[in-house]
């Protein structure tokens, strides 16, 4: 702690401090219909195996047990013609055979098909050449052979995405624990911040942030709650928390407040109302002033206004930790390496600064250039504290950007 | 043509006859508040510039035009305060200053903004001395030096992203036209095909495909219609393309029904309600059986049975045509090198393949592997008709895959 009382982390202790305090959800149930970008909350096993009854890949004919041949050719009295979706309860006698289509059930004592264009059809017999016999291939999917019952499907911890719900659906499975979607309250504060440009005085602005927020927390998977924007005022700000601590919120996400002057004034209303503070500061840019808590069983982050800074902040530190909460593994940003498509000359290097970056990939190797002015960053690049450039082509590394919904 | 009526194309020529087919849906208004991964259907202009007046930068002090100084020290009287959101009219004297915080408005005759923390503050008077007059910084961002009034803030065909939301709103866009979501039919052939696996008999199956286009439709940005699940029955096929033709969908999905065996009705039914035929095959596994064609204005896909083989096709024409028709650019899947992780023998190698791909990078280099049993693709990798086997570290082809709803 220095001596303003602030707690300065490194980016890396920040993350561990903050997993420290994340609490995985309880899960509940749904339909898998509801399913989409939900995460699971354990292991999804499997109800029924797959294919869940022997079935014919090939439209052809089911014939028994080979018996001998009369001079390498076999006769087949065709008894019956099995569709897809039909049962045959008899059992195939030797001699006969039945047409079988594709995903068609494969009758008691059939043993393998054969293809239709591998087959001569005549007088109500199918003529097989032995040699096809000799095949190894039954083109016969037995029950069980792709996925057992009882087999794990789906990890505990994973997004479910459209495969898996199709997935699920075919081993039987109708319902599944997933976790709760976080409820997140956001605000922003400001006494300059409007709600809308309509009727905006000079010298006020429009809360972008608020946009910005409601946007992320969709993306990360929650649900998402506007707490208003908040004026420069001890009061307000302190309601807000009272009130908010008694919602029962999962996280409570503000913009602004967060710097030095006589205004800024999140970081005393938050501990007046019982917050404990875990950090104050990142040695890091974007990062001089976040603010990471607890208040009671909610997680709060006061991050700072420019809306640049609280999306870098969000993509490292926010939504990663919302996702944890969701259960999913692994959700810190994914440090890759990438080697840069131009020279860096960095003006500020006493402290680590992310970059906004765009990274490509070029014949086998990954590439990453500062974004354009209003291109969107798919990565962050990281300049190192006490290194002041960078030439054309060198590996550094480089901070991938999650979401359940990216582009 | 080959002699079963087939239309056979390549990968490139299918995507050259869509794009060929694919019209631009038209735009409808939102609030941005709406807008979130919708797709602009033509450029986007600042109605504000940003930012909108002449804007502090620190919490510091405002002072008017230098005019020489006593001994390098400047005496200023301090003659007001201006929080942010707050405007004075009046002009700032000389000899004259203001404390301002960040984000406050400057007031006329404001030429620079000293921080606090390079001043002292005593009687009522700010001291500042030479040297800090003599910087460059003023620490004011002048109005429009971001973005200048009428300046594009995004282009048209862009999926709108949290940080698009934020920066229209700052610059007094309230609504935005975006191209019409996709209204996408899609049912599943086949008699064995039940809606659920409660009371599933022996040889019947779950109709996973449902699950999955239903999934993948929304993950694209589009509104999903279920049309249910048809047998493999002439009229019933027939009646459900007239009444989806009436509906107007902008695009139709199915599955299954498409082999060449007698109960593989789809293709003949479609042309039968008036259906006109582009292909019918891809050069390429899957895509064996995969029908593209129009029917009046609407698209028509018709996928093979298999899940596997519904996703990928999916994922490589039907996904990007119906973001190319919400005017997404460059929707087609994007092909990039990477570096096998394993070597790989291919069974067949008379037809080109794309098989399910995990991309991952590994010290600035892009590498490529099989996927596991039940991992879900991120890529595919192209395994070319002729090349049976395949180095490990051999740098291959590789498409990637895109949608709206990633994780």
């Amino acid at each position: 702690m220095n001596r303003n009382g602030n707690k300065r982390y490194s980016l890396q202790r920040a993350q561990q401090a903050i997993s420290e305090n994340i609490k995985q959800l309880p899960g509940e149930v749904v339909d898998i219909k509801d399913g989409m970008l939900r995460v699971t909350s354990s292991d999804v096993a499997a109800v029924l195996p797959q294919p869940s009854f022997d079935e014919s890949t090939r439209d052809g004919y089911v014939i028994p047990l080979f018996s001998g041949s009369d001079h390498g050719i076999n006769h087949y009295k065709i008894v019956d013609e099995i569709p897809a979706g039909k049962v045959r309860v008899n059992t195939l006698k030797p001699g006969t055979a039945c047409r079988i289509m594709t995903g068609g059930c494969v009758l008691k004592g059939g043993t393998r098909v054969v293809p239709f264009e591998n087959c001569v059809e005549e007088n109500g017999e199918v003529i097989i050449s032995d040699h096809l016999l000799q095949s190894t291939r039954s083109f016969i999917r037995k029950a069980g052979s792709e996925i057992k019952k009882g087999e794990r499907l789906v990890a505990g911890g994973v997004v479910l995405e459209p495969m898996h719900l199709a997935q699920l659906s075919s081993c039987g499975v109708h319902f599944v624990v997933v976790t709760k979607k976080p409820s997140v309250g956001y605000f922003c504060t400001g006494s300059e911040l409007k709600g809308s440009s309509n009727g905006l005085e000079k010298g006020e602005k429009v809360s972008s942030n608020s946009f910005l927020l409601q946007g992320l927390l969709t993306s990360f998977g929650c649900c998402p709650e506007n707490l208003g924007i908040i004026e420069d005022n001890r009061q307000d700000l302190h309601d807000l928390f009272v009130k908010a601590k008694e919602q029962g919120l999962d996280a409570i996400i503000s913009t602004g407040g967060m710097g030095p002057g006589k205004y800024d004034l999140v970081k005393e209303a938050f501990v007046k109302a019982g917050g404990q503070v875990i950090f104050t500061s990142l040695k890091m840019r974007p990062g001089k002033s976040v603010l990471f808590g607890t208040l009671g069983n909610t997680l709060f982050f006061g991050l700072p206004g420019p809306p640049h800074a609280v999306q870098t902040l969000f993509n490292m530190l926010v939504g990663p930790t919302l996702l944890a909460m969701q259960g999913v593994r692994a959700s810190w940003p994914q440090k890759v390496q990438a080697s840069l498509h131009h020279s860096v000359r960095a003006k500020r290097h006493d402290v680590l600064r992310l970059k906004d970056g765009m990274l490509v990939q070029e014949r086998g190797r990954c590439k990453v250039r500062f974004t354009k002015k209003l291109e969107l960053a798919n990565c962050y690049i990281l300049l190192l504290s006490g290194r002041e450039y960078y030439p054309e082509g060198e590996l550094v590394d480089v901070y991938l950007t999650t979401s359940l919904c990216l582009v």
